[in-house]
């Protein structure tokens, strides 16, 4: 096949990124197939040609692409007659926010809630020393006393979701009737989420709740198919 | 004039609503006139008509409109073929979610760093009493409380715009190549705090200060030509 994507994985064929979840989404919205590549943590040579170290890294046919929006980018922009991810551009200007928000405000919080569990259950045994040793960098902390911080990191996640909980009691998916992109970045997070960690990390009645088992059904239930540690939705 | 935008006003005439600001933008996008009729704290009675009691209340011929997300798209909806504030339904259904951010993230911050100045300085004597009755309700502190808080709420403001920052580094506007709905949404924080306070929410090199520079120089300098205390922009 002329497409491929590179993708995380981790123990027992878990493909759990965030980001390349924000890809497979976009591509099963475009209807476009792709083999998937698994490279490992420290398997950065697979990736060397894209000239960066991260997944996703999408190759389609003499194409290749790094970085999650540069990929929906460049999808949108080669395949413009099938279904749009953006809407037009000041959908995707907006898209761009959406995208910096969650990277910035959301991805954190959940990380620091859930590390201990990816780190425990889902990063391969090979790639555990690397993991530990550049994420505790990042998170200025280790591994376990960010795992101590759970409750507080939950706790900042829900609030955090305030405007995002009322959007989606007024509309059904971010991008209105129809999920966009913007519904993938954010899917990518409880996707990630569920698939490395038993801890759920929204409980009741909660729109967000309601949208998330939305976005599991989309696509023959792409995201819904997968072994997740978290099976409330 | 059949069109008319009942609007808050202060001391010396001064309109400085944030959401009353969202209109004026949204209306001077589509290009469109309206009579400004000012409306005082305590003045509910002028505006009683429309079944609310906040403004901004716009009358469009036999149309009577309130809320500025509603009137934003209402103008849209009315007069599709002049400027689009949203670009269409992915466009709006984003412009939705940062209206919610804005309101829920930005504006409480803002509102308690320059609560003690807008008191003092731009709350029509005859409002007084009501602005701190119902103000220091809303804020579970008093007027003076919250002003000695200043340096940690505008802490959390600049904090909070991180990804709004971001987005204006890579692009001129919130909407893109050109101003939309949003870009008014998060301007009419901006300019309701330099009409009503010296304090500068920001300083130093940052790309929302250069965006909103932009953002006062539109429609003839719309925005720049108001009496503000943070003459700074």
């Amino acid at each position: 096949m002329a497409r491929q994507l590179f993708e995380l994985v981790g123990t027992d064929d878990r493909r759990f990124s965030p980001y390349c979840w924000r890809t497979r989404m976009a591509l099963a919205h475009k209807r476009l197939e792709a083999a998937r590549v698994p490279v490992r943590f420290t398997e950065k040579e697979l990736i060397a040609f894209s000239g960066g170290a991260t997944v996703p890294v999408l190759v389609d046919g003499p194409n290749t692409v790094r970085d999650s929006w540069a990929i929906a980018c460049y999808l949108e922009e080669t395949y413009p007659t099938a279904h749009s991810l953006f809407g037009g551009p000041e959908g995707r200007a907006l898209a761009r926010f959406f995208n910096l928000w969650t990277d910035s405000v959301l991805q954190p919080s959940v990380f620091q809630a859930i590390v201990g569990d990816l780190f425990a259950l889902v990063v391969d045994p090979a790639d555990k020393e690397y993991f530990r040793k550049t994420r505790e960098a990042r998170l200025g902390r280790t591994i376990e006393e960010a795992h101590a911080l759970r409750p507080e990191k939950l706790a900042a996640f829900k609030a955090a979701l305030a405007p995002l909980r009322q959007l989606l009691a007024e509309q059904p998916f971010v991008c209105g009737a129809k999920p966009g992109y913007a519904d993938y970045i954010v899917f990518g997070t409880f996707q990630w989420a569920r698939m490395v960690s038993a801890c759920p990390l929204l409980e009741g009645e909660d729109a967000v709740l309601a949208w998330r088992a939305r976005m599991l059904d989309l696509y023959g239930g792409l995201g819904r198919g997968v072994a997740a540690f978290d099976t409330a939705a």
